[in-house]
């Protein structure tokens, strides 16, 4: 078997193993939001609908992955994968809204505050948010330490410190600028990931450290190759209207350091990322190995 | 002396009490907060505007005293005081959205997406919620317990759920449906500060359960009395224009049973707020036994 024909391979087994990841997730998160019914069916419902509304569910499965690394059951991945699917299913629900990226449709479905209002997709990512740090508080005895990682991902100097720089930057911004962007708004809460599926499977310290390092290359990897493709890809292919970045004048990494630059930037975290899940014990034909590749070479 | 001037004597050393914790509240958030520099330094400044806006800050009041109560110090207590007042700040700064309340002022300031815009405000208010969090899960061994009762309190089945039911409502709710906002909206998150007092101190779970059921009491009590005051007070007595709530069409206490149902209500919930201020053995001159009739005979 040819070079090419041994990447396609790979670039497959990954994608299956995504798909079941998905569907795994889609059933943990199934059972573990509040269900729709009783005095806050409405609220709930908008939960489940921002919660459940698909997308690749990447997150999840690198909770799941790096649990199962060190030897912990899905079983015990489930509630730490759901608290991260929850923030970020908050944090697309705020971003939509028409006081930030005003988005009308996500995933080809109303956003929240389009299907219900404004009030109640504010309210809907609020209780997201909550609900994240009440099923890590109920899992035991790692419940404060996996709150601690999550809230400082996620936090004014993880996720919501990210998105308010990057609302407030333009594409004149410097290149610091926008790796720290990068790392706030995207790669934080990828590692965190990373942690909490290490930390569910009971990963000693400097293992969790290395997971979530893994994580937060992949993260810096898959924003490169976002701002890449905003350049490059055609509507088609992307699935969205490409140079949307430019066009809001948006601080990328293409702005600051052009095309090749960004290009470059994304191997190297391809290669650190490949580097990291070696150190982590995983092989060619493991998720946490191949993932860096398949994503460096995405072409939507 | 006469029983009169008792009760003025009480209110006088109830007051006095509130406005200790305040300064020690505000000491406390002076400190736990990020602090306003660095790269997320416009993000900090806006949450700090938010949680340092003033207030009296009787959450933290009774996360103080109930750790007291069971003989913690106020340095045990500090961390969950700082949280619950981030939460109730937070909640404030969403509630004051233009798709909410759409309130230009707070506490005789801009509110925060007047000072800044509606996307700091969205942000600074999930950054406070987050680093309520973040605080208490850093709080060793009871961290994770802390964050069950906070997140319980605060999400989709308390003060998030609570916001979205009294949206959906109108003053011809039935006196259960009021009931259940009120409970939701105000009276979990009172209750959770007792309890996260308590849990401060080091308190039993029967002591728990009852800390946390006074604090129910005393945010039924502040409800009733809240609508009660919405309808009779002028508003120079006030600080705000009264009859708001019926010319909003809200849904009330006194909508529902009349003004006497509501001061008989009010009356109940001070009774059983005393009878376990009681239980937890605070004795007369203590805030915990004072509070309830000094909230009874608020006239603003």
């Amino acid at each position: 078997m040819n070079k090419a024909a041994r990447k396609a391979e790979r670039r497959a087994a990954v994608d299956a193993r995504l798909e079941d990841s998905r569907l795994w997730a889609e059933g943990v998160l199934e059972r573990l939001l509040p269900p729709a019914e009783g005095p806050f069916a409405t609220l709930h419902e908008a939960m489940r609908y921002a919660a459940l509304g698909g997308g690749k569910r990447v997150r999840a499965a690198l909770v799941r992955e790096c649990c199962r690394r060190f030897g912990g059951q899905d079983e015990d991945a489930a509630p730490f994968a759901a608290a991260i699917e929850c923030v970020h299913a908050y944090s697309l629900v705020h971003d939509d809204l028409p006081c930030m990226d005003d988005d009308d449709l996500r995933r080809g479905r109303p956003t929240v505050h389009k299907a219900w209002n404004e009030a109640i997709a504010v309210l809907a990512g609020d209780g997201l948010l909550t609900h994240a740090f009440l099923l890590l508080s109920r899992v035991r005895p790692v419940g404060a330490e996996a709150v601690l990682v999550l809230a400082d991902a996620a936090g004014s100097r993880g996720m919501v410190g990210g998105q308010a720089l990057d609302l407030a930057s333009n594409s004149k911004a410097a290149r610091q600028q926008v790796e720290t962007i990068h790392l706030a708004k995207t790669a934080a809460l990828i590692g965190a990931a990373c942690e909490l599926g290490a930390l569910a499977g009971c990963a000693r310290p400097m293992e969790r450290a290395n997971a979530r390092d893994y994580g937060v290359e992949l993260g810096l990897l898959f924003q490169a190759i976002d701002d890449v493709l905003d350049c490059t890809a055609d509507a088609a292919t992307l699935g969205k209207t490409p140079g949307k970045d430019a066009d809001l004048d948006k601080a990328t990494l293409v702005a600051t350091v052009g095309l090749e630059g960004a290009r470059a930037a994304a191997a190297l975290h391809a290669q650190r990322a490949r580097d990291l899940a070696a150190s982590l014990g995983a092989a060619e034909g493991e998720l946490l190995h191949d993932l860096p590749e398949a994503l460096l070479g995405r072409r939507a």
